[in-house]
């Protein structure tokens, strides 16, 4: 393994540690400044919608796992296939409610800047409610 | 524009008139033999079912337009953002179905393979049925 791949599996899993903790700030600094994000139904949207997103979701509990199905690096630019299983928890009062579980791929491109780390730059998101 | 740019843009023309001209033949053609489908709700899927998928869809008219909306040449690699707008017409007697319209976006890499000519790698298609 590079030290460019294990770098980008580093990043995975640091962007799935933050998600859990609900740490947002750190999410965000993963991504550069000009991500833009596609899921399905939706136009594609940026760091700001992100962020404006997850504080709207505040309490909103995410758990789940990342598994790279494959990555490759392209000089300062590297795709990554995963696949996501995760399961999310709607705030409330207790009993907790119950999780939705979610799971599917997703295509994501990576980008190493200036500062020679790699954070996700364009993402394409296909997971969706677990049949 | 240079010429890598201009030869993924015919890349993208050149796939849309194959689809609306039901030539199977031509599609495959301008993909890798490792291409890899992701869509929503299904696993990825290569190049032997994508035939598959054409071959049990004969009949059935595709038409639309894709636009692009970015394009990106990383070196031997590309990747381009496209806006789909489609109509799905489903094969049968007269007087024709009605066409199904859909919409969305695809995040998709290409590779410039050892003959020169870019082919679509991986994709992901994110068009859903239109509101």
């Amino acid at each position: 393994m590079t030290d460019d791949e294990r770098a980008i599996r580093e990043l995975v899993d640091d962007w799935m540690a933050a998600s859990r903790a609900g740490d947002t700030a750190k999410v965000l600094s993963l991504m550069t400044d000009d991500v833009v994000f596609m899921v399905p139904g939706m136009e594609p949207f940026g760091k700001a919608e992100f962020a404006a997103a997850s504080a709207s979701q505040a309490g909103m509990r995410i758990d789940g796992t990342a598994a790279i199905v494959e990555l490759q690096v392209l000089g300062d630019w590297a795709f990554v296939r995963n696949r996501l299983d995760i399961s999310v928890t709607p705030p409330g009062a207790e009993p907790a409610r119950q999780p939705m579980q979610r799971a599917g791929y997703t295509l994501t491109l990576l980008r190493r800047e200036a500062d020679g780390r790699w954070r996700l730059a364009r993402d394409a998101n296909l997971v969706g409610a677990k049949a």
